[in-house]
């Protein structure tokens, strides 16, 4: 088999077989194919596309060039939650507490990357103490008594992954739904998880702009997921404004515990509900949705989702204290105001300058080896649909650095106002793979 | 300005700017780009396109990246002709003194390269004595002397083509009209030539398989040659069957030796007097095709053009003595033949085959360093649409190696006979150019 015949047959638009998509994977992690030429396969593949099982066939290639996480010794049906990535999107800090107190464990793996804002792991450690250098043992353990932890990313998962990723940076390459999900699938997979609710992010603040191409994706990831026997649900959900009011790393935690004291957050809450409650079915504690959605309202006005969320933070060094007092939190030097210089109704919050300004104030990263500021971020106070007159608060920006124009400028072009009433942007768009069986795998 | 926007320019469609392709020429010869990058980049070409503007701007892009030859000492509008390639070309080599024979000066320089034969030096080389290492100066001398000379390919002329091509020839994006455009135009280009006419192959044999690909190559080329003010005409010619009886060095010599004693080799005669004409005209020796036709023919047949082929050689240090005698041009130790089986017309001979044929005889090089044998080749004795009987020779094999089943069977394969009778292939599809002025460049 010749790498340059592989590239030409997908160049040609040509389906690639399950022993030709394992030979180039294990060629280029071991470094016999070089990158010029799995660049060029990579253009081939964004402009012609590959079928449901040469993306399958691609995902397990992937898993397969790593090691493969088993967790025996946990009890009970793991399941996963993945989220392609939005503006102020905490949901799985919401989500993990809420299942975990259904009794579904919640044995997660995450990690730091770079973004607008931190991963959930830079998010979490911005509790004082907390810490997610858990052992394996430590962490089956904590899963078994808790139903809840939390570790970084360990072991050496999909190498592959990680080396065609880097190159798709830097060779124009990334979007493409058939790298992505295999890149996705590939990771949820390689992590051990025996189902696994995706969250797939649609608008313009996430890497999907459309529904179509949104659902074109989660029905991939979908399908990828059935066909190795991993139960898998896709819920699309509206990336159009920033999710909750909320974007930085402590604020989103201060967020988090306000929603699980039972603040009303529109559209973070009725996400979080959703994704929590199609977990809960799929690890088995529901016989349906709207069962489940019941009882994981419920875990939530209870208070039982807050006191999981107590002892998670607690099991992992974190500062408990938090939770009462929100103030313990990082906070930042600076906290300025954008303000609406006309009156009317919210039309649009461009979710995408919004974590861009967020990045601005120092929440996130543009490298790898840039560092975090905990306190750094944007509270929104007002969404989509809102009433506001002259002089209102739109924004509050948080920041330690001692220049924010930039951040402030981009704030101000990030929202529209209409003279007419605007209606509000519903969060959940779809939901794909509910009813369809996994199979043997 | 980034490499990296610039490929996800391409991928989606969009035009790249003259200066956004300066940019990329510089930095891919220069090594600042990387060959992953640009290979991306290659695809991305491949499959999306590029303008006549794009392409005319890459071809200048990579004529500026070396030398640019000019020779202010040599009398009259240089003509160069160039052939996209195919099996049993050898017309340069009766093109050529049929031109100087018209006056027009004849500056040739031309490579070895791979393929199922050697390139006109090899096949020039297979003469004893012939020599290509002039000196700039000797081969400014011959030119004006006897209007005809012929150099292996000196300077450093377009470095990123070379450099491209390699990397285009390991990542599947080889084929490509505007990539193959600008690739021949800028040797073309950058050696220096006033005017150019340009034989673009189509049919099995040739990199062109189809008429309208080939017109669209052709068109592209002309375009380009025209904007940077070379006068530009091409040639669609038929490659379904070998040109001419003879495929190999030595034995093509010594079909073009008898092609200008005047024997009657339709295919090969017609093609080297059509391009031969176009080369007068656009050298200023005749003012229409059907002036320099009936010119060139003269010159043919009253054996000037055999005179003018005798002083090349014997110029160039060659023994002119195989004009007369043949025979002394190295001979092959077994000659072998391939019969017909069944009686009929030949219905085809597919050229490419017959080219692997020649090169497992050790007619031609697979890879650079490989030696070539320039007794081996191929004579055919049936062209498409002759009749044969039973038992009658279709090809004779010609090689110094001991073993040639190979060679065998696929020849056996290479042709078709029906029970009908098959019309001939006309050699001259269309030509491309004619009329169309120049611009100022």
């Amino acid at each position: 088999m010749r790498m340059v015949d592989l590239i030409r047959k997908k160049r040609y638009g040509k389906q690639l077989l399950k022993e030709e998509i394992d030979f180039i994977i294990k060629g280029f992690t071991n470094g016999e194919i070089p990158d010029y030429q799995m660049s060029s396969l990579a253009m081939a593949i964004v402009l012609n596309g590959m079928s449901e099982e040469e993306t399958t066939n691609l995902t397990m290639a992937m898993v397969d060039s790593g090691e493969i996480l088993a967790y025996p010794d946990i009890k009970g049906v793991r399941v996963d939650k993945h989220s392609t990535g939005g503006v102020g999107d905490k949901t799985t800090l919401i989500v993990t507490p809420l299942v975990a107190a259904m009794g579904v464990p919640v044995a997660k793996m995450s990690g730091r990357g770079l973004g607008h804002t931190g991963g959930t792991v830079d998010k979490l450690e911005s509790i004082p103490g907390f810490r997610i250098d858990l052992t394996p043992e430590q962490f089956v353990r904590q899963v078994n008594q808790s139903k809840i932890a939390l570790t970084g990313q360990t072991g050496n998962l999909v190498p592959a992954d990680k080396k065609f990723y880097a190159l798709r940076d830097v060779t124009g390459t990334v979007e493409s739904i058939p790298l992505i999900a295999s890149s996705i699938m590939s990771k949820k997979i390689a992590s051990g998880s025996d189902a696994i609710v995706l969250d797939v992010k649609v608008g313009s603040g996430a890497f999907m702009k459309d529904l179509n191409s949104a659902r074109e994706l989660a029905e991939i990831m979908v399908h990828i997921g059935n066909n190795l026997g991993r139960r898998t649900i896709a819920v699309l959900s509206n990336m159009e404004q920033p999710l909750g009011f909320e974007v930085g790393n402590a604020n989103e935690i201060k967020e988090v515990v306000e929603i699980l004291r039972g603040k009303a957050v529109a559209d973070l809450k009725e996400l979080s509900l959703t994704i929590a409650s199609h977990m809960v079915v799929a690890g088995g504690r529901c016989g349906n949705f709207a069962e489940a959605y019941q009882a994981v309202k419920e875990a939530l006005e209870s208070g039982k989702a807050l006191d999981k969320f107590r002892e998670f933070v607690k099991a992992q060094g974190g500062d408990p204290a938090i939770i009462d007092d929100l103030g313990i939190l990082p906070q930042a030097k600076h906290h300025l105001e954008v303000r609406a210089t006309r009156a009317g109704y919210v039309q649009s919050i461009d979710a995408e300058q919004v974590g861009v300004s967020a990045m601005m104030l120092g929440a996130g990263r543009q490298r790898k080896e840039d560092s975090i500021d905990y306190a750094a971020g944007i509270t929104l106070h007002k969404k989509v649909g809102d009433q506001v007159v002259v002089g209102e608060i739109v924004f509050t920006m948080h920041t330690n650095r001692e220049s924010w124009e930039d951040a402030e400028g981009l704030l101000k072009q990030s929202f529209t106002i209409s003279e007419h009433p605007v209606e509000g942007i519903p969060v959940i768009l779809d939901v794909v793979g509910v009813g369809l069986p996994a199979s043997e795998g």
